[in-house]
């Protein structure tokens, strides 16, 4: 229960707010958006037209995410192109850095990546505004295409054990780069930073918080990667 | 109205019928699914951002149909992508034949292929039994991107005019290949050519009503073209 003592929820009146918030949407929609891509790309390499149907349908699901989050930046009366472009040189670095070398990895990237986009919006959902905060949780419902990437990489390790080694270290590196992508982000924008740390006027999580955050964000990686059988 | 001389329609317990309405669903399925693959390999192009986000929203609408496609088909206990694969040459070679040099020649390429296809699904629609009919009659909706077509099409042109020369050979050239693809599959499809020219005991067209059509579809492509500014 809030206590007279708590300052109240962030508003887009608050000018540090707002910017944080447009820039937060910004990278999220590009984010959905290179995803989109990337699995577009990585379908091509599929072994069959199923499996290139089921990367398709979560290159589909990422697409509908990104318009969610393009729908709001127009609504809050910004150019969601312009703000989004300011992010594509982290994507693409970060693409650029974990490029699959085959659909097996394409599909854990998704699923990782994927998963830790939802995580991270469960996170900072608790930080923002009512309207942004049920956008941003509407738009963690996930691409509901896990079983299937469960299924195919179970089952390329049981055919071929070694595949399991290989996949192992591909997730570790994913995780390593998302991470230190993330710091630079958090480096370069203070407004940004500033939604989740909090302001002046608006609460936040105190270092020790994102202390924590990190920390729960590496445990559900961990779970992931353990579903799909591989070591985190 | 109907006299007492018509045949009945067709029904799936037509052994003949139900052989063609499969392939024709699985002939639809995979040009709507590579027509997707396609397009999001065009957004690559893209010059900028938008541009990019409006292909990859219309490579989105034509896995939104494939999917419906796809569904109807396990509906008739059919393998989907059993089905689908037979038909992968015709169409990786009509992609090979058409591939795209610019960003501009996929816009052309997919506004095209979609109102060619939504003719087609238009023309044979009233010889299909009721369920196929009213699932093909959904799927040609059309993805509703073509006035970002036209305004971008238009919108080269006007800047540089040797553009609508390039386009509009591009676009004969579209056109000869589906027809020349077309005919491949009438002439290897008996039983997919029977549910259109009919068969003994459900009705069709007669071979004049399939140069009428074929007049119907030159014709709704010559108009199309206009509409982009382009001498068909």
């Amino acid at each position: 229960m809030a206590s007279k003592n708590v300052p109240p929820p962030s508003t887009l009146d608050d000018p540090v707010y707002r910017t944080g918030v447009i820039e937060l949407l910004g990278i999220l929609a590009y984010g959905e958006i290179s995803a989109c891509e990337r699995l577009a790309e990585d379908a091509k390499m599929a072994p069959d037209l199923k499996t290139k149907v089921e990367i398709a349908a979560m290159a589909t699901a990422e697409f509908g995410h990104f318009e969610k989050l393009r729908d709001r930046l127009v609504q809050l009366d910004e150019d969601p192109y312009e703000t989004m472009q300011e992010f594509a040189p982290i994507f693409e670095r970060f693409h650029r850095q974990t490029a699959p070398s085959d659909w097996l990895e394409g599909l854990v990237k998704a699923y990782v990546g994927d998963g830790l986009a939802a995580d991270f919006y469960r996170e900072i959902a608790a930080y923002l505004d009512p309207e942004t905060r049920s956008l941003v949780l509407d738009t963690l419902s996930g691409t509901g295409h896990s079983d299937f990437v469960v299924d195919a990489v179970r089952g390329a390790i049981e055919k071929d054990p070694r595949v399991g080694g290989r996949l192992a270290l591909w997730g570790r590196r994913l995780m390593g780069e998302a991470l230190s992508q993330a710091q630079t982000v958090v480096a370069e924008r203070d407004a940004l930073s500033t939604v989740l740390v909090g302001g002046v006027d608006h609460p936040g999580m105190d270092l020790a918080g994102i202390g924590r955050m990190f920390t729960r964000l590496t445990e559900a990686h961990a779970a992931r990667m353990e579903k799909l059988g591989l070591a985190a």
